[in-house]
């Protein structure tokens, strides 16, 4: 009972009360200009205090990255029930709302991660952290992957379709970091947007392709008309004139 | 006339010869995986020589990247003439010749660059290396932008349809770093499915944006049935059930 008490927390606990305020504050701004004086300021305790948790900047930043790809990587969780477009929509929701919160940390970790290993390891080689970063954002990325494929049902994906769930999850990617310029775009739109983008990119490939129009197939069965699949699809057919051009 | 005589060249001319050979070298295996010597051997010189015309492995590795970035740039400019579709099938096609060109070089560069400034500095860091490289990747995705948008004959354009463009010149980048890796798709349907997938990205932009359905019925009141754009709409008409059941 230490209620009223402010009492001394445990080597674990502190650590991870760090990693929270790290990662908040490497969210808000480019972590390169983040300092390990505002993050003890921010945690309540002394910069040697800092130190005796976390070596360096650069460790307790991989450790609030860790974080962040964990949480990440729990958002794409998504149980397997209903059809497959209100699924995606539900994570690209989820996605982007992460994106949102860790907006300019998840700009410089993604545009080349941030120079933050030459201020913590007074000299040492950023070549480490780049390595590090780059494989913790690959684990995300081959999380995506992975869940996509069980979201499909498929284990041993054709080329073609791997090709299309590995473009789309860049695609997601490259839509956040160049939403995060200016947000000119409302987020909810984007959302959808990235969920048509998925059926369009399936739809391109399907194209040109018996297996995977067996795959899109699959999928648009499972379909009602006024999920994100058969919106988009009469809003096209609408849209552009040769589609029913072609079919008179 | 030195004809037959080994005649000394310039210093311009050797360092552009050392370019040439380094970049043949850094484009067909990891360029952290070549050497000074190596590049010595090829270019037919010394060691030392090498190192009187460049400070190092990451200063010759720059100038390399430079003239790569430069012949990719070069690659994007195609004639203001005919039908877009063809237009951009012919710099897809020239696009992902480089990168078959370029192959393992390209790809350790746009994983992250290599690590090679490590090995040619002797422990100085490798961030200026990693701004370097990234300054001249995003400057060849910028020209990439801007020549697209002249094709589109489009100065001032809206937030949707640069994040089309945007993002499909990232889809380009990542479609090309998926293919590399084990090539088990052809070429030529790859060159085509991304004129396609720019097709798509921006329809599914057009369907919900009236600005955006402008600047696509314009694109396609030029095509021609048995363009890429053209061909794309009609097996979409056939592939997609749903698409012939709204329109009865």
């Amino acid at each position: 009972m230490t209620t009223g008490v402010r009492r001394r927390m445990g080597v674990e606990e502190r650590r991870q009360q760090l990693i929270g305020v790290a990662l908040e504050l490497f969210s808000h701004r480019s972590p390169d200009d983040v300092s390990i004086d505002e993050i003890a300021a921010a945690a309540g305790i002394s910069r040697p205090l800092v130190y005796h948790y976390f070596p360096g900047k650069l460790s307790l930043y991989e450790a609030a990255l860790r974080r962040a790809a964990d949480d990440l990587a729990e958002r794409f969780v998504e149980p397997h029930e209903g059809p497959l477009g209100a699924r995606l929509l539900r994570v690209m929701g989820r996605f982007l709302a992460f994106v949102d919160e860790h907006g300019p940390g998840f700009s410089a970790l993604m545009r080349g991660g941030p120079a933050v290993s030459s201020v913590s390891t007074g000299g040492a080689c950023s070549i480490d952290t780049a390595s590090t970063t780059n494989a913790l954002i690959d684990s995300v990325r081959q999380a995506a992957y992975d869940e996509i494929l069980k979201h499909l049902g498929i284990t041993d994906p054709p080329a073609r379709l791997e090709l299309v769930v590995r473009t789309w999850v860049s695609l997601a990617e490259s839509t956040a970091l160049i939403w995060l310029d200016g947000r000119r775009i409302p987020r909810a739109e984007l959302e959808l947007q990235l969920v048509h983008d998925f059926a369009a990119l399936a739809a391109v490939s399907a194209a040109y392709d018996e297996e995977m129009a067996e795959v899109l197939r699959g999928i648009l069965a499972a379909e009602p008309a006024d999920g994100p699949f058969g919106e988009l699809i009469s809003r096209l057919v609408a849209l552009v004139p040769q589609a029913s051009a072609d079919l008179r």
